[in-house]
C-alpha cells in the first residue's frame, strides 16, 4: 500500500519546470549568474509577475539569489535539476531493460519455431 | 524579446511529473504494461480520483491505453519522458561547460600570479 507522504522536494521542481518562462530563466542561468533586470529583459511581462516566477524557482531550490546593494543576482542551483534528471534517467533504464528482455523473449520464441 | 507562444507539450509533461502518485504510476509502467486495477491496487485512493491521474498522464502523452473487453491496459510512452530528460541534460551540459570555463579562468589567473 502506497500512502501519501506529503509533498516531496521533486514535486516542486517538476511543477516549477512546467512553465516556459521559468524554463527560459533556467536556460539563461545555465550560462551563468544574472541580475533580475538581465533576466527580465527578454520578456514582455510586468516585473511583479516576472519576480513571482523567480520566487517559485527559488522556493523549490532550483536557483539561489544574493543581494549586493540594490542589485539581486540569481544563479542556478544545479543539484535540484539533477534530482529531476536522475528520476527520469532511472525510468529510462528500467524501460530499456524491459525492451531488452522483450527482445530476448521474441528471439527465443523465434528460435524455438524455426 | 521572448513572447508567450502558448503551452508547449513539455509544459504538460513536467506538470504531470509534479505529482507523486503519477510518478509512482510511471515507475510501475517502466517495468511493463498494467491494467487500471493493477495500477490502482497499491494506492489508498478512491478509483475516480486515481483514474483522473491516469487521464492527466494520457493527455500529456506520457502513457497510452487500450481497451480489450472491459479491461483497459496502460503502457508507458517513453518518447515524452525523453523530451523532459533531454531538456534537463541540455541545461546540465551548459552548466558544466560554464564550470569548466570558470576553472580555466581561475587556473590562468593563478598562473599569472605565480
Amino acid at each position: 500500500m502506497i500512502l501519501s507522504h506529503g509533498a516531496e522536494p521533486i514535486d516542486g521542481v517538476f511543477r516549477a519546470l512546467s512553465d516556459p518562462t521559468r524554463r527560459r530563466v533556467l536556460e539563461r542561468l545555465s550560462r551563468g549568474p544574472a541580475t533580475v533586470s538581465d533576466l527580465a529583459a527578454p520578456f514582455d511581462m510586468a516585473l511583479p509577475s516576472f519576480v513571482q516566477h523567480l520566487k517559485i524557482l527559488e522556493s523549490c531550490g532550483l536557483v539561489r539569489s544574493s543581494k549586493v546593494g540594490r542589485v539581486r543576482t540569481y544563479q542556478l542551483a544545479a543539484a535540484r535539476l539533477q534530482l529531476a534528471e536522475d528520476w527520469l534517467a532511472q525510468q529510462r533504464t528500467l524501460w530499456e531493460r524491459r525492451l531488452d528482455q522483450l527482445d530476448h523473449y521474441l528471439m527465443a520464441l523465434k528460435e524455438k519455431n524455426t
